[in-house]
């Protein structure tokens, strides 16, 4: 195996926005160098700079960062017919259909870190959020053991589950967490580039629903909060009730939180749990890892997808109008849904699993 | 007094969005007629159509209905010394701190409705929601007494408890209530026009708060689904949590609702209990009532404000989303927040107390 | 041959952004009766609503005005294997590849009224805008004798090239016409639904390029400014230089245009060469006409697209920032885009026709 | 006088949006020191940081730098009070009436570079465009010979004036200019932030004007393209038409240009002449500078505001869209109006003449 500094990655699905964001999170890394991509047959065999324009001929690239002449360069190889043996780590952003395919043919010889829901929902795999529930990641043990594979799949939650979990986590070790009542304002980004969600229907409004999301967050959130026993993960209990939303922002999901605590405590306690969270694991200055997991907000206007998506280089997970109440504690989040929440929170991953010599 | 046909009514705060909505409303009314406009000092001895430009010298006009060549013409009147003794109603559209003052004045002689949070809280004052609790107008008489005023001041609620009563009436009246948790996503009209939210503040972003909305929404919804008892009104009192943000929509306020109902109830009955609630008082046919209170929506992608704000003229509150779970009911309501939320719920309450002969 | 008020009509295209538009221009018409919708093979043997919902569920409506349950409970055809011999008219509204194919064949039976671009530049084809070159229209004798058609093509101009050239007929006819320069601020409807514009593309953004639009302006303003010379068309040749950007508005194009007029003239004699355009064809008050063809604003800060993009049903132009220096005329307009721009302005000269007794 | 590494510097009108340029711009400058921070009355006495909040309580920043602790805990100064005797250089950044009484004041003692419009009319004042015409900057000598100035006043051009002749400099050089026809999509941030432009007015929308702002661009361009002679400014007698647009985008000018050259010349030509432009100016690499003054793009879908506008710093000129025909040379531009085009286009200035030796 190649040393710390020299991993080569494989991105597969390089051309939606979870895949870009892949690309801008990798093409500067310091550990790993991206030596493959992949798409569907329709940007096969161009160069990737060819595979991002659109039938009308325009480059359609979302994220800030600008690809790199050398990633323009890389040709796209057709993802139903990658052959990943010679890469060392392979990041997937693709549908889910496309996913329940690609994914294990791949993790028969490699790690497979995932944003695609295929195999979030199966008994041996774990659904990795970094500094929430990396001892999940043991998980991967059973899955080589099972399906004997020598790498294994891991996926990210749904990036809309993201942002809540890393505050549910705090919350739930230090108070008890018995419900969850989560209104979400979710940014265009999550929902993809071919076709996303077209300007006609959004512009000046709000769409109240988002499909297969709300059940995504309940389940999912009660897995990453559940504990690994014999072999599986026991998920967590509490009723998670989500209300889904798509308004006009372009990137940066905000949720609108409730929870209903299972012991007493206060607001200084409550701010302070959220401060302490983390400490730990950012300290050990993982290349893509925030500063702090949770960044705390006195101003009442804050956060606000604008300003507060890229904190930390999208990786925190802002937190504000904190109140305490019969009602339980509310609070309003922002989470980067395709740094932290889709592509850069499984590149963290992976460099967990490097750095703990897991990989 | 005249009779039902020819009300003389008086606009006070005219310029303002709120009161663009009433001059839109009573501009072609067939029981009613304007013959008053005032507004703050800037605009008095200007025409109405003067009155609407901005400093920079754009007419600034906000509903969708053009405003008349007669009301451009009509001259606008200093609100800080109007004597409307002339006018059978009045309608007022300003500033809590500014209501203080000129609304009792203008009540000593004469009938306001008010769009105003000025007088909501006291003791003898009803908040007006038009078919869900028009009882508590029999609090004018306490008023008139105890004050001595000839006239009255009948506030509206705040735009974002406008839908939300509008909802938990019947569901009061059916199952009981407990306690609501409630986000908001509110339209930019309901926060004015001078200067109101600033495009560079409000572009590919959610604020997450508006001053003093949330206690707002939790003490007029207590008051409003409250009771009259010995000439006061006791509040229900359910808890009311509310977070409240504004979204980047023109009109409408999208809010997802939460409500822990007392009573084990199903779907349908909810469904049918929101589809009955109101018809005796649609029935009546009032120049401004909507045909239906309330709009139900199978479609899991309505409501949206941009599709469903106008519904019934701007005075349906239309409903989707409907879920029931151990959470509670959730939902989503879009409410026009200048017409049912406003001024046309003002003009529709006016029109009630004619029809039922108390003015 | 039916009556004026019995003419069936069948909509082919009648789910995108601009068949819907003709659903709306129609469905209530005077003389006019929907019988047959068609659409692709995708949408064929649904209801005409269910065949509006798009892959996530969503009902996809884009005009202000409701379909009716009439409409909504029609069967679609499939437009590839359409027979519309029993329809008296045909409206379509479909990709410029699909007319090619599908127009000829219905028009051998039938008068076919188009948006798309297929035969705007066929020799014997007239484009046609309603109160400009109502005279080419008689080309499409030239069309049933050469073609052996019963029926005919008669397209619409590009919705960019509509605004334009009904203020560009007025200032030739006055003073001559040497050379136009316009840039385009255009709206997303013009981008149709399928998938339209991104949201993703064109929040808080400028797109500089629409691909073909400019050629087609340039050269069809060229052609509806011509005369009908033996039995063709010689268009004008003033050079017509145009940059078309796509801005985040959701329907109405805005263009600032300057011409460089052939004869010197003043700002007072262009006003009133603007105003009084169009009288006789308007006061002809075909059902879907406008009152006026152009509608002139002294405020300087119109027209404004959200303001007067439906200013006469959608079918007038509004013209503003009128200046005139050595540089040329200057001004602004707004013209709605997918109304006179496109569904509603074929209608109007499928009115026409039928008013002149042609068919 | 201090050393280059040591000018302390003073921002007056440090809150609104361009003063928070220079704010951004200054805050880790190499050469130069924030020591004085000035604004309205309103804001004297506070922190920076609390003169950054709205009435209602939220802190309006707008530049995606974040404003350090140390600037956030300067005091703000009354700038109708100021003394900047000792600073060593003083950036203006207010209303033009402010100016007028501020500036003439402060440059007794102190050179003052300038965003407002007060003085840039006058003869002996030039109009500063980094790389463009600071050869025009000697005007200043004649400033302290005729006023008695130990300072001087340099003003930048107003924002949408600055993209254009960027863009109009090499073309003047090399081809000759007749006439220019400018349509400009201004970005809100130009409009300051007290209140700026109105969510309400601009959603879904276009402004097709903006006050003063087409006699400033074509006022400004004919002097900074003029020459220096006998102590004053010939300007250029090219005749410029711009029609200024205000459009939903939060930062960025985007200028739709149409130029007559003098000399006929070819496209190949154009592009060779724009990729020069700017070479040896560039070469100096001054802290503010941009790499390249113009980018050329080749993709016709560029320039896009939202994607060119921090295109180098925010200080290159983007242009794509290029055509030649017999209409004149036309193409788009993007530049950023609060960074080239307003706060750190004075900085650049002024590190010109620090680095010149001139201050």
């Amino acid at each position: 195996m190649s040393s710390k500094h020299e991993r080569k990655v494989a991105i597969v699905g390089a051309t939606g926005v979870a895949g870009q964001q892949f690309v801008a999170a990798l093409q500067n890394h310091p550990w790993f160098r991206i030596t493959t991509l992949a798409a569907s047959e329709r940007s096969a065999n161009k160069s990737y700079g060819d595979a991002l324009r659109a039938p009308n001929g325009a480059v359609r690239w979302y994220c800030d960062e600008e690809p790199s002449p050398a990633v323009l360069a890389l040709p796209v190889k057709d993802a139903a017919h990658l052959d990943a043996s010679d890469a060392d780590i392979v990041f997937t952003a693709v549908e889910s259909d496309a996913a329940r395919e690609i994914e294990p043919r791949l993790a028969k010889h490699v790690p497979v870190f995932s944003t695609a829901s295929a195999f979030r929902y199966e008994a041996d795999v774990p659904i990795a959020v970094p500094g929430v529930n990396l001892e999940h990641l043991d998980l991967v043990e059973t899955q080589r053991r099972d399906r004997g594979w020598k790498g294994f799949v891991v996926p990210l939650p749904n990036c809309t589950t993201m942002g809540m979990v890393v505050t549910l986590k705090p919350l739930l070790d230090a108070f008890g967490v018995k419900q969850v009542c989560m209104t979400s304002m979710q940014g265009l980004s999550g929902a993809g580039r071919s076709p996303g969600v077209a300007a006609l229907d959004v512009l000046d409004n709000i769409i109240p629903y988002i499909v297969g999301e709300e059940e995504k967050v309940a389940k999912e959130t009660g897995k990453i909060l559940g504990r690994v026993q014999a072999g599986t993960i026991a998920p967590h209990g509490a009723l998670v009730a989500a209300t889904c939303t798509r308004a006009n922002v372009r990137e940066g999901h905000t949720e609108a939180v409730q929870v209903q605590l299972e012991r007493e405590t206060t607001l200084e306690r409550v701010r302070a749990t959220f401060a302490e969270f983390g400490r730990e694991f950012c300290a050990r200055n993982l290349p893509s890892a925030p500063r702090r997991m949770i960044i705390l907000h006195d101003d009442p206007f804050r956060p606000q997808p604008r300003l507060d998506r890229e904190a930390d280089g999208g990786m925190a997970t802002s937190v504000g109008r904190l109140r305490l109440d019969a009602a339980g504690l509310r609070y309003v989040l922002v989470s980067h849904n395709t740094k932290m929440g889709a592509a850069k929170g499984a590149v963290l991953t992976a460099e967990h699993m490097v750095d703990a010599g897991k990989i």
